[in-house]
């Protein structure tokens, strides 16, 4: 991530009334105070304020929104609770940022074809909890899951911690509408589980970061939710052991619904903001949870236990009751708020590595941040390979943010060397776009961009994001 | 579908020798009774002789000749095994046929990632074969994979019966090599099961039926192999009495790895071909099978039979061993064949509707034959909604095909009513194009027809087919 200095839109642009005539009253903000909390999203060191905010309701109000940043040729950018970790809904100096939030209904719960529909603007835990309240499930979980919006989490195609065994949104995505460049209007897909109708088009839109199209309804795909569920605690005196943890699981059969990953940084500030009584001697720490039918659920927890103390475990724990699964759960969820109360400044990575070289590319990280002098605390889903390094640092000191750009740079080029991706879960957006050409290679890169100039042939969504 | 006239091309083209000498030798077959066998896929009454067939066999020779049927405009469609049903890989006049099915390597499995990778012409069976030797499962199986290429599969987005447990095609690819409409290589995804770096161009390619670029190299996900397996047959007075079922084991949390259907014609003939005891007074057969842990096994296996008691099932057998089950597996993949004995032409239609519509669709089939006059059986996959109702005709009858059309345009109509999809698994090809538009839309379509023309700006690509 290269950190960029805060950028400020000039004067009120002159379309702003004409805008304002084209909508219902009320919908697009002006005022600097108004616009102050849209300048920026979840990622650290970028900030840009836009000229206007559309909050809209209706699809027709974000099709009009869309015609006339078309007519005018003015950069818009798409935005939920801007809750994104690459930028990706940071605004365009002098653009407009469309905001979905307001968009929250959900529409219809089909349990017998097991699906959802809804508006982007509904949170991620209220669609989970709408398919819970029909006895089903929707896996998908990022970590920002209770503010972020599921309209965001389809556009940058959100992971969470289930990846391994229950994949990310893109599995959960049976149908989209989406608002074109033009203005025009699209519905793709249906409930169908199986279409094969031309091309995969919505698959196009699922991650696409708002440079194709706004999604403005979604159908999902949800599952049976799995009767029971167990927790396990494992602590490592090496990552290696930890690894091989993971790899002994894997060849014994087993896919669990989480293997999650802190390392001693990580663990000491979870304790330190969580006081849950982790050790914080302990060289790793790895989540274990697996769901299902309760045999099932038995038999693997045994098993990964006896695997990971084979791989010698200092300790295995498993959870009492739902209360302390519970807690373990919400400790790894709270480790990036707890890391980001050490120093002023919390850029958090996301590569990610196939499963086999997760112990090489832990070890990568720690030397990185001992050449470059730096805090570098490391958590993330062992399951599927995707790390979290996450620098603690300070913006405002130049020399150690050069310092923290060297050391991306090598992560990023180790990952690749892995045979990785620049990113797992949280998008290229701003933040990843210096190295996505690396990752794609010439040609791929070029393809990208062809589809984008079809799709989008004057620029005006997201520009400057991604490929462009 | 509507039938064509059997089509054939001209006088040999005088740029057959040019191509020939920039192949290694042997590559190119230009004889006539070479290019008959390359002149029609599995689909009825499609018949186009090529200009010459190219029988590539490394991924430069397959880039050499796109590149050269770039710079003469001439029309390439790629193929593996030919089994297609929708006519995707029926030759255009005067073009030329890319056959990949000498590129059969398996590369490698890497069971610590769960992957398997191949060329495009080894047969899907020998993927499953191979993931089954490493413990692994290669869950996609569509009904022709002894036969078809896993090239063709990826192609076509081929399903199979595990669909609705297990997926399709397209969930099981992380990566693709692929040949560019200008012979430029690209090479999309890795062996993580998390990327989110750009746009998933890959699925672009899965499923775009030889129109956007032709495969060269395949990355696969594999699964752990389900420990156990248990099938039932459950046989029913009436279709409604199934369709419930259905409802019944979904309403009841459980996720069969197969679910299908024989209707009363289609017992019949397969009984009759394979004599294997089938009771053929009943109006439905379903197979199920349940898969995973032995446990889980039982009891929804219990589950099951209880359910199509209490849904009034005439009977519910459980296979004693895994010969039983096979032989009635076996049964049920014979479907087509058995159906194909019964009149000189067999047309395999592939609607796909949401679980909830399956009564009213199979009904509404049976009252469409009776309408047109013709005999259509009805088989398929009741989990997903994918219903083959086949129409037991022949294409010499010209009076007789008017019916066959006119009646497939009313199924087609009742399935878009419904919510469905004019092809859950067989592709658009020439088939299904003329109903393209129908279910996409005007924008849908128009949009497909955006992507088509940035990939392959002078339709060198399968042109003709899908959405040209």
């Amino acid at each position: 991530m290269k950190p960029a200095a805060p950028q400020e839109a000039g004067p009120p642009p002159d379309w702003l009334e004409e805008l304002a005539r084209r909508l219902p009253a009320g919908r697009v903000l002006t005022a600097p105070e108004d616009l102050e909390p849209y300048a920026f999203d979840g990622t650290a060191a970028l900030r840009t304020r836009p000229a206007a905010v559309v909050m809209a309701r209706t699809r027709d109000e974000v099709a009009a929104t869309v015609r006339f940043a078309a007519e005018r040729k003015i950069p818009l950018v798409g935005r939920g609770s801007g809750t994104g970790l690459s930028g990706g809904s940071v605004p365009v100096a002098g653009g407009l940022v469309l905001c979905l939030a307001r968009m929250k209904r959900i529409l219809e719960v089909d349990a017998a074809n097991l699906t959802l529909s809804c508006e982007p603007g509904v949170l991620t835990a209220e669609v989970a909890a709408a398919a819970e309240q029909a006895g089903l499930f929707y896996p998908p979980d990022p970590g920002s899951m209770k503010i972020s919006t599921i309209g965001g989490n389809v556009a940058e195609n959100s992971g969470g911690l289930r990846g391994l065994k229950y994949g990310v949104t893109r599995d959960y995505v049976l149908g989209l509408e989406v608002v074109l460049a033009d203005g025009s209007v699209v519905w793709l897909g249906n409930k169908c589980v199986k279409d094969v109708a031309g091309l995969s088009l919505k698959d196009l839109f699922i991650g696409s970061e708002g440079c194709l199209g706004i999604i403005t309804r979604l159908l999902l795909k949800l599952v049976p939710k799995p009767p029971a569920r167990r927790t396990l605690l494992a602590l490592f005196g090496s990552m290696e052991a930890a690894a091989e943890t993971v790899s002994g699981i894997i060849a014994a059969k087993i896919i669990p619904c989480t293997l999650e990953f802190l390392d001693r940084t990580t663990i000491g500030a979870v304790e330190a903001h969580a006081r849950i009584g982790l050790p914080t001697e302990v060289a790793a720490l790895v989540l274990m949870e697996t769901d299902g039918h309760p045999a099932v659920v038995e038999e693997e927890a045994e098993g990964m236990a006896t695997i990971a103390k084979a791989n010698g475990a200092l300790e295995v724990r498993v959870a009492a009751d739902e209360a302390e699964a519970l807690r373990l759960a919400t400790a790894r969820r709270s480790a990036f708020a707890a890391l980001a109360r050490i120093r002023p400044t919390t850029i958090l990575e996301d590569v990610t590595v196939p499963r086999s070289e997760l112990a090489t590319m832990v070890a990568f990280i720690q030397a990185t941040a001992e050449k470059h002098d730096l805090r570098i605390a490391t958590f993330g889903h062992l399951g599927d390979g995707n790390l979290h390094p996450t620098i603690l640092t300070d913006e405002t000191n130049a020399a150690e943010m050069e310092r923290v750009e060297a050391a991306i740079g090598d992560i990023v080029d180790e990952t690749l060397r892995l045979g990785g991706t620049i990113t797992g879960e949280h998008g290229v957006g701003l933040a990843k776009k210096p190295y996505l050409r690396s990752q794609l290679g010439e040609e791929g890169h070029a393809l990208l961009r062809r589809v984008k100039a079809a799709l989008d042939p004057d620029g005006i969504l997201n520009p400057g994001k991604v490929h462009d």
